[in-house]
């Protein structure tokens, strides 16, 4: 079992207004942070959420608008001068590399640790660990754009403890082994771990749409997640904005959850006409039964799904 | 007579606090605002203060350290994207130019006002407005620096109207014209302002040091000042790191505002571990008289010295 939450720094699109600041998400998950877009002065809710400076983190760029990933210069700026001292990875468009490197010129960065850049250049996967992979797929937006999905690898079934003492093996490292799917050689005797361990368990999915109009690509690349965050810029009266300048509409980020078998939809990217978002969500509502408004500087839990 | 307060977006040294930003002061006087500094995020606050989008617009930029130059993108296409239509004034380090170029480039900005950059090469006057001017004097920190002082003309002198009536002059634009120093012809006669008006009385002047050790050179800079928001990076128990970093302590620099006459001197740039700056303003006290901390979001207002 590995704890995962996300956390929005910024839930705003385009301007701040005085109660959401600019695009920006952290998914806690175990003891690594992977961060979804770095908004302008995300890093003061990066502090004030106490989520440390030294853990293993990821940083992920759906792109080049300021609005999104300008506040990354600040969270490196501020982890160098807090003393960070292991690398921090970070996925992005092609021109963010040419991003930072101009404004460390400009701005004479002093940085203390590994800043590794990777530029995307195509859909697939993006990041492969051990337990999850991050995969992108292209958004409908001004400029090329891409959304993200955490995908967590088949867990282990769930063991018998009863079953595996009845077979004489003496707890310890041996049960370790059968739980996580290895078998073993006991007393001259092989003993499989399926026979101690239940079906594999599924693994949880989260997305991100970033800026976007909705699309049946998206729609596919959504598909059974978990928690979907997506872009809900506007309120479906308002439609033909959504259109021009390529967001979603709350209404439209619920229908396509809705066809993508998504189990919870949390609405974001919110225009700064919305002083209050109950709107949204009710809207919303009325094409999915799990739908709530991210809030900056609130945790969301991600459960799996057999739980 | 003209209204004059400050604002502060951002009070914090460095990497921004819960509940500091990262360095930006605004000036409000009459309908314009001359904006100091421009912290990565103090576009957040400028919004909460609700100062407006369309009003004539200076910003002066210190140096070019993030915490002091970044938010000026963010806060620029906020404007835009808010319909500003005046065009905005920017006085900077020569390499603030480029900094606004090459990013304006990568990050596609639209700005639908005239952005009018200058660059500062050596000291001396930066702006002459009709009623003040504001100049600039080298400051002594890492990166090239320059402090500023925003210093009114000498106003007109106290207005005696009951002289004026006894002349036999009618009310209206004759008044207006004497009240503001002009001779006029009334009747035949010669009417010089100097008979119906006092003598004249003194603007007022506002300092900022940005980042800096204290010296001779600010001390007669900022002498007389009514106003002077100085570097209080550090408690003079850290003297040797705010010598190390080319910072000043809240005594250097309340003994620095005591020496050049300063009536009222307010402490920001607080490093992050002063959680409370209580300690900083107390030391300060013991060698100036009328000293404050600048806080997040508080106006202070700026009376003439005469009043």
């Amino acid at each position: 079992m590995v704890e995962m939450r996300i956390l929005f720094l910024g839930t705003s699109a385009a301007v701040p207004t005085a109660t959401r600041g600019l695009s920006s998400a952290v998914i806690i998950r175990g003891g690594e942070l992977l961060i979804f877009d770095t908004g302008e002065g995300m890093q003061q809710n990066f502090i004030r959420s106490g989520l440390g400076i030294n853990k293993k983190l990821k940083i992920f760029i759906t792109h080049m608008h300021a609005d999104h990933c300008l506040g990354a210069l600040g969270l490196l700026q501020t982890l160098s001068l807090l003393g960070r001292e292991t690398p921090v990875e970070i996925f992005g468009p092609p021109r963010f590399a040419e991003f930072m490197k101009t404004n460390v010129n400009i701005l004479s960065f002093g940085l203390i640790f590994e800043v590794r850049i990777s530029s995307i250049r195509s859909e697939g996967v993006v990041v492969k660990e051990r337990d999850y992979s991050v995969s992108c797929c292209e958004a409908h937006h001004i400029f090329p754009t891409y959304a993200f999905c955490l995908s967590e690898h088949e867990r282990a079934g769930i063991f018998d403890i009863d079953e595996t003492k009845r077979l004489g093996i003496p707890e310890g490292s041996l049960y370790k082994k059968l739980q996580s799917g290895e078998d073993i050689t006991y007393d001259g005797k092989r003993i499989l771990s399926t026979w101690v361990t239940g079906p594999k368990r599924p693994g949880r999915k989260v997305g991100f749409s970033s800026d976007t109009r909705p699309t049946d690509r998206l729609r596919k690349f959504f598909q059974n997640c978990d928690l979907l965050v997506f872009d809900s810029t506007y309120s479906h009266e308002q439609w033909q904005k959504a259109k021009d300048r390529l967001h979603s509409t709350a209404t439209e980020a619920a229908i396509l959850a809705q066809a993508a078998g998504v189990k919870k939809l949390l609405l974001t990217h919110f225009s700064a006409r919305y002083a209050d978002t109950a709107q949204l969500v009710k809207e919303a509502k009325a094409f999915h039964n799990n739908v709530e408004a991210a809030q900056d500087m609130r945790f969301v839990e991600i459960p799996y799904p057999d739980i």
